[in-house]
């Protein structure tokens, strides 16, 4: 499920300006995705050079441009010609294994988050890294393959009357960092059923393979905790940024996102500490049943040891052995038997091991 | 008990504009109540329409509007529009599942909170979602359902000479956030005393169901602390707000809002540190009874080994034992057996294992 | 030995400024005494009235007047009105079970901490409610019952030449709060001798009996570590506090505040992780002697079981077994008993089990 | 693996100005090097006197000047004296124990870190102590040994167009750090590596020498946890200085060592936790096994207990035993083992036993 | 080894001005000592009366004055007045059980800290309070009894070239307090190795005694940390200070100060986390072990108890058994043996039990 932050050995020592990818390719075309619009008008459409793109940062609309797939460095390099982008902020693109920051730039901020969902086929989580530049009047998206979680924002632009057509750069930065981050809470809180789903399961029978579902969870779930925490950070960050970038307006949803992120991140720790509970149940009930095998045995094994004894004495061959040769001696011997199990179990009784 | 933050797929994406109900309907009709106040005179009534009620807020006195059910969309809209409030705050009172937050506004203040009361009859906690919008003449709260916590204020409000009919709209905030934060420490306090109630139980008997029961109360300790750890958050923003709305009498009454809520939140702390320690009791009474158990069968078991195993030697068949044949062979037996016994029993006190 | 913070239905709701006595009612009648003092001149009295004490508050001289028994709402509106003080400050001081907490009124400081003191005879910690008022010539201090900590600071005040004699109302309040504290140290230590005698019994005689007496220091310790850390928190903003009636000299004294009451604080930390460590070593000693035990049991059973299985098949009572007849048969089994008695036994000290 | 932190009684004491070497010597003659390069112009050279390298610093160039080996105090002092560095940078050098540390001096700034690098032959993690000193024109590293992490920024300093040659020596600092820097990371990764190809063994077969690789892994952990812990205070510190020496735009590069170092910090928590998640499983494991083993031995025994005793009362030798006369009866006992046996199985079965 | 802070019932209450010596005499004479030192002379001598030493004062030079034993507090005064010092601050002297503080007084700064340093002889950790007044020509040093660590320093005072004697008080009170804090750096690593130490004896042969040892070292490490704990705070406030006590270029090893004591505290959280790693290793191997011995007992015993019931078996002395009297019973019987014992280790061996 996770994919672990690796450091190859060739990545040691790069310039931050090296225009080099580091990640795994993960389609073979890079896809170009424009769409521009403003309150009146809308235009959707794959372009097939940059040149072509840059051509919309002119007009007075806004322009999001997304860009499929990372490994092409000319292309980065076009872009960060064409748009006059800092080309630190598109060698950062390339660099999928950084931590979610912010950075503010001359005229832009350069945001990267992880993008996580569902797969629905495999019921896995997949995550890739999400960067963002935003600048007045264009918002770049790059992703690492096609698909993603923003067709929700897409379908709100298509419609002409919606808040997002009157908004700016800024307004669709949050409608894309909001997604992210409802898919954050989503998927907390569907790891998060089948966590309590478990716990039936756990009171009726803790076996072994519950625990393992524990721990797997517990995998599953720091995973999704090691993208929540540095996204809360970076959107802590970003939301002190003190920039003309962002309007007063639209300031205040930046300030929604502290709350969305900080309730993802309160859901995580919940289960967290759910599923330590989990495994303290487990514990307590497992040493509770060897506990009761061990008094079973205990009783069982003591009751029986001094009978057996006995009938160990009665069954030596001594010439002379008085009790053997008394009439109703096997039946005595019966007796005390009866007599003693009855003795022990009244003592085991008492001291409450029964 | 507790309601769990869930987050459906269709939620994900919606515009912080979009007026939509999240969440699950709990009554029919949305019943609107007002009670409009000053120090001379009180109105308290039910009113069928939101135009009606707009007719107060031009008025010299208080007025709380109090909304019971939130699914009528139609309904909010008509609130944002004749009060003139923001519509963003009108979509945040649909969303039940938000985090307790509080946002400032042009002239208002949106507040929400988690509302915990007891249901008399089955002893459960019923938790609801309220959201307060604070502007100059009037007060709006939101709940999901009838019955809330708020009858004790309504009785102060009916008194003439009372504190809160000489106080605006700030002071009637304060009252009602009093109110819901004495209802935490209240819950805990009763929490808190079956938890104690259950310390001498455990002493006295350490059974499995104690341990289910401590693990039940750690469930319903969580759930009380998910509600009041982000008031908590709140609560202190407001407090830190600097705002006209609040004038500077009544911001000390928030200052000891602020000693409440920590109050609620410590004794939770408390009540949480008392479970885990008589877990830890529980533990260590178990192990210390599997230990006098094993104590004992070790003993048991170990005094009677070598005693049949010399029966079990003068059993055996062979033509030729001598031992067989002489006279007083058995009862030297039983000497043997009883130095044997002794001679064990001495050495395990010795060790200190009886 | 503790009283839990308990909030009844009936408290919930109250308007802060509602004279209603919330506590348990200690003594019948309410006793205020008053001491008056300048450098010059003293006077120790009992007055029955507050309007006779109220006279003393034009005096140019340092009053301090003490009130025992809260439960008198009559009584405290008259000392609202006569000191003018703000009601709600007197409403507080009903409220014993509130947290310890600093509020600056207009010209006065209302502070509340609790005074914990060891019963001589019981061996209890007593624990109430002290609030106390701070104007520029009057210090009012409200107890719930009779018998406080204060007497060596009234000895001091009698002395003529003490320094406290020439402070003001604020030299004698830090005089006051100083001798909480100090008790707080003291209870403390006290505690943490009996906690450290338990050290040795525990390596000694690790019985069921230290481990519940662990768990009775650590409830104590706790019941303790409630007083301490909200009344660190209200001293650290008592002397942030920036008011007149506090000159800075007395102000030094006030830092010296903090460093007592942080050196209960780590006093009160450093012996609840001794208790933690305490129980760990019960815990390991424990399973240490069952480990003994354990092996002892296996090490002695495992000798036996071929053995009595050897025996065992010569009791068998088949027509033909060729060993039964053998002339040294018999001995030559005690032979093969012997030796492997020795090669277990090796055996086992070969893998460190013995 | 690790050098830990010590102090020599000698050692105490000394004046910090002292001119001592504290630390073990690690390479017998001190290797002085140096880089000096502008955009235009490369001069890679060994120098062996400290005045030869002086001259460089007045060029309008950057020069780095790396010395290897610490314990010539003459040529400390001489370092001193011709760059006019105050002499107690240069003590802080020679003290290779110390705590990684940013000082800002007159026109110099003081900075040191723990540099790690993997010995390719022997896979140990080698750690020494680098010193650096930044002044305008000359940026000093000073390392305990020769071979360093630093290649391949010196490669890029040989590529005349790379930006390390257009920069300041504030950029040539960054890019050293960052190289620093990204061996913590990539020791983590390498050692994260190896700690997640544990799992899988873990659960195939939990031994005891996966717990003993655990902690191995843990105290290497913590090795690297030691060194990264106090450089990401460093860094930080780093950042918030306000300095000349370093432009602004660099600055920027230096957020991004944060971001960097606080990765790496991360991470380790990241594995930490791994690691500890890893010895609970072992130990959930390991009492899962032993609980089968204990569940067995009492089935096994516990069936057989009765069984084994009921043979032995037909053992015994008395004179009138009724039931050995009858023709059936060895058949009859037979059927007896046969049903007791199956009820015990089923009443185990049921407990949930089995 | 360690010190506990008490209160005695005796204490509470005094006036922060009371003369009174708060802890234990340590030695039966006050000895004076004073070092008087400029850059050109030095005079060192024993002086028998206050005054004797106040002449010093007035010299520009800088006045070290040490004071050994702290119960005569007639001379105390004396010091008070013939230095000028405010009497509070002596009284602060007096009181050795006071928590490591820094008091800011009017042209003096008072601080005080535990010295601890190792008897040669016992190899114990001696604990003293000792306090400093800085003034701008004197520095006071109080201790409780003779010898101290401070001998590096007068050496160093004795050197004419040293830079100590070109310093004013602020520098010698830095290299006092060093010199204390470097004692707190070479105490831990003293410590620390023992404690390294132990882990080769913990893994080879873990005995209950190495858990003694732990916990010895435990609480040997935990009186370390109390004193460096408040130490560090200590340090941090002095570094805060704005005085003019400090001048500028020794305040630059103030901040070295607060390096060593984070070093000294990193040091001791390291050994802290390496001693409950340990405790932990003992435990997993403890467990080990016992596991390893159960599962050798019930292998031994689950084979061995089917044998010894059929052995039984044919022991019975039924008239009718027909299998004892084929005439290769008896070898039949020991073929049952050996296949069933074979298939029993073979069960085992799949279930990986053995």
């Amino acid at each position: 499920m996770a994919r672990h932050i690796k450091k190859s050995k060739s990545e040691i020592g790069l310039s931050p300006y090296a225009f080099v990818f580091r990640g795994e390719q993960k389609i073979k075309d890079v896809l170009l995705r424009l769409i521009d619009f403003n309150a009146e008008s809308l235009n959707e459409s794959v372009v097939d050079s940059v040149s072509k793109a840059a051509k919309y940062q002119e007009k007075d609309s806004v322009t999001w441009f997304n860009v499929d797939g990372l490994h092409n460095t000319k292309l980065m390099q076009e872009i960060s010609k064409d748009f006059k982008l800092d080309p630190l902020m598109l060698a950062d693109v390339m660099n999928v294994d950084a931590r979610p920051t912010v950075k503010e730039y001359n005229n832009s901020i350069f945001i990267s988050i992880k993008m996580l969902r569902l797969d629905e086929k495999s019921e896995n989580v997949l995550s890739e890294n999400l960067s963002l530049i935003l600048t007045k009047s264009v918002l770049f998206t790059f992703q690492e393959r096609k698909g993603d979680v923003f067709e929700p924002v897409r379908e709100r632009i298509r419609l002409q009357n919606g808040r997002i057509r009157r908004g700016g750069t800024d307004y669709l930065l949050f409608a894309l960092l909001d997604i992210v981050i409802d898919h954050y809470i989503y998927l907390v809180s569907v790891l998060g059923e089948k966590i309590e789903a478990l716990e039936d399961q756990l009171l009726a029978e803790p076996t072994q393979e519950v625990v393992e579902t524990i721990n797997f969870y517990k995998r599953e779930l720091n995973f999704l905790r090691r993208s929540i925490k540095p996204a809360k950070e970076m959107i802590f960050s970003l939301v002190k940024l003190d920039t003309v970038l962002i309007n007063e307006e639209t300031a205040l949803h930046y300030r929604e996102l502290m709350d969305n992120v900080n309730q993802a991140n309160e859901s995580s720790d919940h289960y967290r500490e759910i599923l330590s509970d989990q495994l303290n149940i487990y514990h307590t009930t497992i040493s509770g049943k060897l506990n009761d095998i061990m008094k079973f045995l205990t009783v069982f094994s003591v009751v029986f040891i001094p009978l057996t004894f006995i009938a160990g004495i009665y069954g030596t061959n001594f010439d002379f052995v008085p009790e053997l040769h008394f009439k109703y001696s096997y039946f005595i011997m019966w007796g005390v038997f009866v007599v003693l199990a009855i003795a022990m179990l009244m003592y085991f009784k008492n001291k409450k091991w029964l």
